[in-house]
């Protein structure tokens, strides 16, 4: 499918929900393991997201249309859900996110981005320049692949217990 | 974690509502593609879904309390949805999910299963013995797995939109 602000917008829109629908109130056994040494439990990813709404998507979309490649976008913190999170649940995570990202999608629409918008570029500070359109498609797959590593993360933890299905499940290899 | 009954059915409770919050209303273009020839899109899925309701985990965790090793489970077929699923809406099938599921795990509450009775076997037509535990949690495994596998799908509809994300996105893999 090519590129539409409407439909980025119906997925963007309904993460939070999504989320809380597959986390909240669950048992620790569930939010809190992750997949090994270096890497993300249920519980760190909310936090990440979090993060991502205060400091990344929309603040990296406001350089490209008021700076241009002039101003390099900040780089992107992806440890700093593990200061951030410190003494909050899993339920007040959820929450905080649902808040940000409703308030960030007043942004962007506010934004009143036209088709000639989605076209001027930034400098990611990796992988040098991007689209509003690539940057706005990205928040989109960010989302979605973080539901995706939540539901794989969650699935192990049941690695050994499903027995010789393990073989059969792709979502456990 | 050990296999636990109630856990598991904190998660078997709310695939519905997680798979409606994802996907419904959503258009088309989010909804009807796939991944290329022979694999499925988030509408096969949930038709997919269904007839495991049907046909597979109660059935199954039926024979193997009622038979034992006796009878072999029937074999499922993967292909049914395509016939199933014929001129219904996907926001039907969601509906059609969730009735099932309540249904079953109502059912799956009035088994009064034991800690001795997870432990008892059935034959699955092509790996042979497996536990009623087994069972279950490949039942769990299952949802989460076409969780991530809904959630892939829909990511990479925008695989060319992202631009240098592309390379950096797992999900798009």
């Amino acid at each position: 499918m090519k590129f539409s602000l409407e439909k980025s917008i119906h997925i963007l829109d309904r993460t939070p929900a999504v989320l809380k629908t597959l986390l909240r109130n669950l048992p620790e056994d569930w939010t809190a393991p992750n997949e090994g040494p270096d890497t993300w439990s249920p519980y760190d990813v909310v936090g990440h997201l979090i993060h991502g709404e205060k400091t990344d998507w929309i603040p990296r979309a406001r350089i490209i249309l008021e700076q241009g490649e002039k101003q390099p976008f900040t780089p992107f913190d992806r440890f700093a859900q593990f200061e951030e999170s410190k003494g909050k649940t899993l339920n007040q995570l959820l929450d905080e996110f649902e808040s940000h990202r409703t308030d960030n999608i007043k942004t962007l629409e506010s934004l009143n981005i036209s088709q000639a918008d989605l076209t001027k570029t930034g400098i990611h500070p990796e992988f040098g320049a991007v689209t509003l359109e690539n940057l706005l498609a990205a928040w989109v797959v960010h989302d979605l692949g973080h539901i995706y590593q939540i539901s794989r993360v969650m699935a192990k933890q049941y690695t050994n217990e499903v027995g010789p299905w393990s073989q059969y499940m792709g979502v456990l290899k």
